[in-house]
């Protein structure tokens, strides 16, 4: 157990907390509800961000950037059609500040005719360009992409997983069919469980989200759950079928092929920030973080072990030699870590703390036994590898790592979800050890508050892959064809 | 030349805005003062970003993300030492947006206790974070860089070059000796050059700023200056040596070596989406954008000619076989654009408006006889190539455009480089053809606001690489030991 880290078994989300911040991944900001991603943290969003942006492109989208202001008259058209309509964000009013004379204080200056909110998510922006970029079926379909930062206060935070502003992408694209937007729909939210699923060794249960639980602007919200360590669920990624809404609401038309006008039909997706505190509860230990070999930038951590100045040049090129091989032959980058500044006791608990995937460690007796030892992060598995194999055998290990993590992540899940079919059964599987629930469900959106206020579990997908099966709804009674997973969420 | 573009010889300004709008690089925002990034100036935006990034990481620099909002408490210490501080900024005040009861109106709710501002830059928040980073040199150097959006609000924009949001990388380094950051200035400064000179195809003057050019808080501050096509300067990047200004403002000390407590010495250097502007106004002409084929994420576009399905389908396979082997074994990619909604012209007019580096044309005559038609896009300069050599041919050729567009805008800055000897010539100089004045200057701030006020043209830089030699300066008289450049500028 690392020091400064508290056990999962005494406190799960002291736990969290605590990997997050001794791994340097993030740390509080001096603003309320906000944080700081680290260069620890930063990197492996960086990972997430290239491997996925390369999916939305191999799917034929393209990446655009739209303003971060929206002025508060967009939102006025949103709030005629939503009763007691307010928004939590952050509101612009003022377009500069002045020092008060004779104080140190600053204070507004310059009062906005009209205020302006940080965007919260930026359909109403996007759409009012859309009504000037499509006219006709030709401009469609439109797949566009944006990477941002967007800001919602929130009272109670916690880093990653629920902050003031995160990072996302969200994907809104434009179509001239209500099928086309289906498909878009399903493929992205298809694209979000293949990512999940194989790079971040993370087994997803993909469906669509009640009633109750879309997105309010939407006609069909879908998701993809997984489940946590403590078998919580997490909401990993959302894919919406919007219908004719958007267009509707911003008057977007176009002439399509018969030369009839039309209102244009869209999609929106998204993931953020949060994958990054996904992968923490997923796959971290009590010593530290653990980042699945196919999103570390550096899944290679290199410590050279040495007594005198002579033996510390042939372990450091001998590793730099590995290293150089690893990074021609495999394109795999590494981080070799000479410091002498620090013991190698201290650099084996760091790299377990911040996560590298595979440590290789060589001193005087390897270099006489012409090997190198590996030790596996996730499970501390250590391999004596002759050096002439060590460059072929590393990625190897890694791709061994990377399976492993995803069928101990996928043991878990299997192993904490059950099919219940009484809600007494239901609340006692809740309340006891919790997990996923799977149930037969006919009910309202009422009657899902009601088992939320009685148990916290919610409704968490009707998945997609779920057999047809009749059988009778643990709340209401009422026939059902199919089972849906309830669980409690973060 | 293109419909909708005016010529550079008709009106330059508005040929700019032209082809900024017409390419479909950027479109004005409904939000005053901002821009919207469409597809085709992001993608060159992606690839800016891709190239400086690795060279960042090349020189041992990591990524991170901190706070949009910035507190005001954090610029009231900024505030005590500048008289009469202002800040032309966004301001947030409140936490939400709320109904009007009754009407559509909505309102500000939720005063907030103190302001934020959305950072016009990081340094504040960052060096606050520092502040709780660093104790030891053993936590030095500390080579952070931020990708982001920042806020100033701007009277007069132009896209691009002027936009109260913009995007722009912020490095914000911290050493342990004055020597270390010196060096780290100047190496942040060469990146920029080289990226400048090899990626954009743009030659640039490396130099220092005078006194009264600097940014406030630095010691001295570096930049990179580049001629346009009408003659004027454009600052492309900037590096600054900050000295301790910033550990003493935020009071980030840290034991050395010899365990004693020393302020932290900084740099901090950055480019910004204004570098898309200046491809637009250093390499495209009145046809459209001309991108460089380092800088184009698709640097071909393939263009079937036919008037058959049968045709189709012959010339179609036969393009899609070249830019598949394009693909694999040069990693190049490309657009094929086979719609049958647009004639071959408007095509060709696209291409060109959007500024693909090269186009690639097969029609039924070209399939008989074994042949692809390359266009470059910079010269419209036309080369058959033989379908066996012609996917070996189109790097060459899109290496011999990189070298052409530097040439070429190497020639214009030559030619419009001069040495100037009095302020009399200086003055016919400037506002006759224009260009880069090398003057003897030995002036106050005053003198440069002088002359300022009289030319319009401000110093640029004083050369790193100028020849030391004894002059006297144009304005003043006095000795002088190099020359500077002065020029109207962006």
């Amino acid at each position: 157990m690392a020091k400064n880290i508290t056990t999962r078994a005494t406190d799960y989300s002291q736990w969290y907390v605590d990997v997050v911040r001794e791994a340097k991944l993030a740390d509080y900001a001096p603003v309320k509800g906000c944080m700081v991603i680290r260069p620890n943290g930063y990197a492996i969003w960086e990972a997430i961000q290239q491997q996925l942006d390369r999916m939305f492109k191999d799917t034929g989208h393209v990446n655009a950037y739209f303003p971060l202001l929206i002025p508060q008259s967009f939102l006025e058209k949103e709030a005629e059609h939503v009763k007691g309509f307010a928004l939590e964000c952050a509101v612009v009013t003022h377009s500069g500040l002045e020092r008060v004379e004779g104080e140190a204080r600053l204070r507004p200056k310059g009062k906005l005719e009209e205020a302006y909110v940080i965007r919260p998510t930026s359909e109403t922006v996007i759409w009012a360009m859309y009504k000037n970029w499509i006219q006709s079926y030709r401009d469609l379909p439109l797949l566009i992409n944006q990477w941002a930062n967007v800001y919602r206060w929130e009272l109670r935070t916690r880093l990653f997983l629920r902050t003031a502003e995160f990072l996302w992408q969200e994907g809104h694209t434009a179509h001239a069919t209500a099928q086309e937007a289906r498909e878009e729909t399903l493929r992205m939210l298809g694209v979000y469980r293949t990512f999940a699923e194989e790079y971040m060794a993370m087994p997803v249960i993909a469906g669509e989200k009640s009633e109750g639980q879309k997105f309010p602007g939407a006609v069909s919200t879908y998701a993809i759950e997984a489940m946590m360590q403590d078998r919580k669920a997490l909401q990993a990624g959302t894919s919406h079928f919007l219908g004719q809404n958007f267009a509707r609401a911003f008057d977007v038309t176009f002439q399509n092929e018969k030369n009839e006008l039309d209102y244009v039909w869209a999609t929106s997706w998204g993931v953020s920030t949060r994958l990054v505190g996904a992968l923490v509860m997923i796959h971290a230990d009590d010593d530290g973080m653990v980042i699945p070999p196919r999103l570390a930038q550096r899944p290679v951590y290199a410590v050279p072990i040495y007594r005198s100045a002579a033996e510390r040049e042939q372990v450091v090129s001998t590793l730099r030699k590995l290293l150089d091989d690893l990074r021609g032959q495999h394109g795999l980058r590494a981080v070799l870590d000479d410091r002498d500044t620090a013991t190698p006791g201290f650099k084996f608990a760091e790299g377990e703390l911040f996560g590298y995937p595979l440590r290789l460690e060589v001193g005087p007796r390897d270099l006489a036994a012409n090997q190198v030892i590996a030790t596996l992060r996730h499970n501390r598995e250590k391999i004596k590898l002759p050096l002439p194999q060590a460059a072929a055998e590393v990625p190897r290990l890694l791709d061994r790592m990377q399976a492993d993590l995803f069928a101990r992540a996928k043991k878990n899940m299997d192993e904490h979800t059950r099919e219940i079919n009484s809600y007494d059964e239901f609340k006692k599987f809740i309340a006891d050890d919790g997990g996923f629930a799977l149930v037969h469900w006919a009910g309202t959106s009422e009657d899902e508050k009601r088992i939320q206020e009685e148990t916290k579990a919610t409704l968490r997908v009707i998945p997609l892959d779920g057999a047809v099966e009749k059988g009778t709804c643990i709340l209401t009674g009422r026939e059902s064809n199919r089972r849906v997973v309830f669980a409690k969420a973060y």
